[in-house]
């Protein structure tokens, strides 16, 4: 089959192309960008590290890509999506979005969160949210999680879904590295800002706080609200996460251990490590996202603790994955089997 | 006057070196090692950033340091002062510890948490833990916070000793450069481990934990424990702090930041922000710590954040800041004026 | 067919490992330790970031090797190989040897440069040097060449096979990431030392010397030396070298660039780029070697940059490159399309 | 005495104005921008890092500037300077000049190099460039060296002013941190950029070239040219450069040491070491210059390793050096006496 790509030159959009070029079921690769009139461009000008490619980025518009695409993706920032789906929504044409624009039910929280008012959203049931581990059935139009989304809800799911947690209690502190922010010039971005530091941006306001809410909320209706940080680290790629929660009822160590192999166990992208706290480097350039937890008897207070590689496993790594849920692919393929480690 | 330092080739105890020289009340320095049968050593020899210095470092004998300094600091890992202070105490000779070995008042928490068993500690009066910014009165022994203590202390302080806090609710999640951890090699401290990548290390298990509790005890006595977490991160210098509390009664933003104001506005080193979150990079070098707070609406949780240089107010420079108090010099001599920055 | 692996704890080895994983012509990896009497240990125990895999790593035993597999790759430190690679050079059993053991084809150069005398070299016929570039046929014996050697060879070899190079004026100036140095704990290699700074280190005396000296002299018997430096970066993996050369002849920088391309427009993993300096980060994680070179007319010094992933081109990727060429395969199979970028 | 910095606001700037609010000859700073309209800012409004201070930033307007200072710094970027220091010259009015703008005496080159064509430029005897090392007189305005500059120039001086060097061999590889880029957004100084990263950049083109020649040839009239590179590192602050080259005449380690050694024994900021190639961490945050060096047998190449941080050494250190040379006070007067380490 081919596919398309809307915005291969921003940071999802060049994995997701690495990934895809790789994956047995696709034949051929169309590459968009995100206007009508632009000149076509060299994807190796745009790109120099996908070197010797004969590769063309193309102006977008729709009725071509429906012609020349089984199934588009959009790796765009947020605000183009929601421009140019509708058409492909309306006719039940398959899309993987990594962008955030489709991921909330309600278009108040989108005026609020995103700065993107008078939405008027599609159908609920032509949008699914694509939690890969989760998510059963899927609408054509796959709304892929954010990369913070995808850490915390990983963490928490076992606990919410089985309605353990105290749903007042649950504070994450999540830390990022850059290519987070993708890859507009930004004082914040710069190499001199963060090396050698650390900052705590977005305190109480980052865009993925009512995306978990809304799923936590879905698993477990008593949850209504988050307390949520992220910290920007001096890291290219990788996110790592320190759930703490309470719980209603006094559980062991050996009892959470349990609940999560029982979650776990049939995932393959999910490694929940009973001994060993996961650290970032274990899972870059990987889809997995790694688990540990420790229950501290002094203050009854559960840590979990979540890594993934935020453009994979927290964007385009996880877009493959509901792609290949959404054609009956199997689930892995065109997905990296290690990290890349060192 | 004349000072000693043991421990001049760790991290700490260079930083120590580094502002001592420049103090303007320091006439001159001794070096020791903390072992007796050594053979001198060149400083330069075993610094060689330190350069074109002629100073030795001679071996530790109690008697002669007596004999040379008026006032001696231990910049030695946790074990090497509990061997070497007993004589420094009972007779009241003036020592500034670095080391955590005299910062608890329970020998049992030293079992538990040092690993150090069957210590028989000194008479409490003879001891002062020295948070320069709230201690009043100086023991000729004086025990310097350690790096984490220093941030989490001096975040929660006001609301503490107001009294505000729930006791119950305080979640602390640190971050910490490499250099907190010593000269010692280790895996973990290898350059592949832990560039572009962080490392929840220690969980429940830190040795500032005890220290922290029995600060926070002193000032609300319904604090009895405390969720405290610590991650590794891919910096060499530089240390912050997420504080996360609920308080017992309903206060806003304004009242917070006129709370911290009123404690801090008088400190040559605390530089409370009210409207920036303060980042490591900005106290690097110095003995600055800057904090910053954010009142969620949604959740009712303050987040307090802190930074400090874990070499500077986290050891050296809180070190010197007591050195200063202790002999009635002004609080800041020998010490940076400002950061390293960029 | 089924491949072994002797030191896939190492980084080399890593690397390897996650290649042949995915190398559609190999059904079993077999993993050896590199001593006899150890007890077999997990994969996943050495290595976390492998996570999910039942592989166990065995002692080693050449009979049972031989019988288990039908190529082996030693992926071990210098002064190993040496050791144990005997008997299957005797037999003509295949081997692709990572190391330093094999490549230098004098016994006095062994003692010199890697500090093992007495070596007995077996017939140099019987051993490859595999610069998988330029070699045409295999003994089943192949010396993967040094990382340091590759960067450099590959941006000399156009120069020094057609006999431009002014032979006494070859002055090498590379860096590499700290992954080089492999994971044995050194003082050197701690992220407090190394962070924030760049060290240059074994000036005159790399062991990589000889290898460039012996391969460039085979292309042209004028070159007797060349002037080596290596600087250690802070980063962890990658390669990068600058090469100025004086020629013998006047040429063009068009005419420089018409020869590199000649020579490499149709390998599939040297990319020489006409308009673009190339950076590091282009090529990680993959098995190209990048190339650009510049002429200055005001010094007629040819300035010519190579840039390597030191555990991909620069030792596994070039390693099943070769076993690739050596078995027949298509010269790509089982390695990355494309780097991890960003 | 009153001292005036224009451009506190940049990195060079910044580390100035933390000099010279430590140097005990100055009573008070005055801090202007660059331009004539502006409204008056805080300085601690555009660096938090230097937090409560009260220190305002006036529009430059010369007239004022004369009045107010005794003395004016310039540590602006190229092409500021030559539009604001005319009327300075002309009066003998004293400036020390961070750019670039006055140290080369020819105004083809400005065009060349800078890009500033139609210069007129002053007298020479108006304007000192000052290597502190080696400038035994000043002018008035004293034009800085540029930082690459200062590293080649005092690894070169010796050999170069005792006629030694064959005057076609010297080539140049330096390497920097991204702080010598300067605060100005570029994709190039993005923390996704250069992270985990090397670039060779200005590749011949460097404006510091000229600069070099010039006083090179000053030195010893047979050197027309140099062959130089500029590689940009994954750190903040410091520079390394390998200084290659042929000599005259034999000779040997010793002798080359000896030569060293005469040079500099007497400086207080040049630190020869005979025994240890040196480190660029080694003088992070001084006013230092190591070097080392290595005599190749084996080609007759000498490496010559020079280290600085860009931002003092190579700007602002130097300044306050020129200064006080200038102005007749202790040569390292408001000059830290140890690099910030580790």
């Amino acid at each position: 089959m081919n596919i398309g790509i809307v915005g291969v030159t921003g940071y999802s959009g060049m994995v997701l192309y690495s990934f895809l070029i790789n994956h047995s079921e696709v034949d051929h690769i169309y590459l968009y960008g995100n206007q009508q009139n632009e000149e076509p461009r060299r994807l190796t000008d745009e790109v120099p590290a996908f070197g010797m490619s004969e590769q063309m980025i193309y102006p977008f518009d729709s009725k071509k890509v429906m012609e020349q695409v089984d199934c588009l993706f959009f790796a765009t920032p947020s605000g183009i999506a929601s421009q140019l789906a509708d058409e492909f929504i309306q006719c039940g044409f398959p899309v993987i979005d990594l962008s955030g624009d489709y991921r909330l039910s309600s278009s108040d929280e989108y005026d609020t969160w995103y700065g993107q008012p008078n939405r008027t959203l599609p159908d609920a049931a032509k949008v699914t949210y694509g939690l890969s581990e989760f998510t059963k059935s899927y609408a054509t139009y796959v709304a892929n999680p954010g990369c913070y989304a995808t850490a915390a809800l990983l963490a928490l799911a076992p606990l919410a879904i089985e309605g353990w947690l105290d749903p007042t209690s649950i504070i994450i502190d999540a830390k990022s590295g850059v290519s987070g922010s993708g890859k507009k010039l930004a004082p914040t971005s710069q190499f001199t800002f963060i090396n050698e530091n650390a900052w705590v941006y977005k305190l109480n306001q980052h865009q993925h706080i009512p995306e978990m809410v809304q799923q936590l909320h879905q698993w477990d209706q008593e949850i209504e609200a988050i307390q949520f940080s992220t910290t920007l680290l001096p890291i290219t790629r990788g996110l790592i996460a320190n759930q703490y929660v309470r719980l209603k009822k006094q559980v062991t160590q050996e009892e959470l251990n349990q609940l999560y192999q029982s979650y776990y166990q049939a995932s393959q992208f999910v490694r929940f490590k009973e001994q060993h706290l996961p650290t970032i480097k274990e899972v870059t350039g990987s889809n997995f996202c790694d688990i540990g937890l420790v229950m501290n008897e002094a203050t009854q207070v559960v840590t979990i603790v979540s890594v993934i590689d935020n453009l994979v496993k927290g964007a385009a790594g996880q877009a493959v994955q509901n792609f290949n849920k959404l054609f009956g692919f199997e689930e892995s393929t065109g997905l990296p089997l290690l990290p890349q480690f060192p």
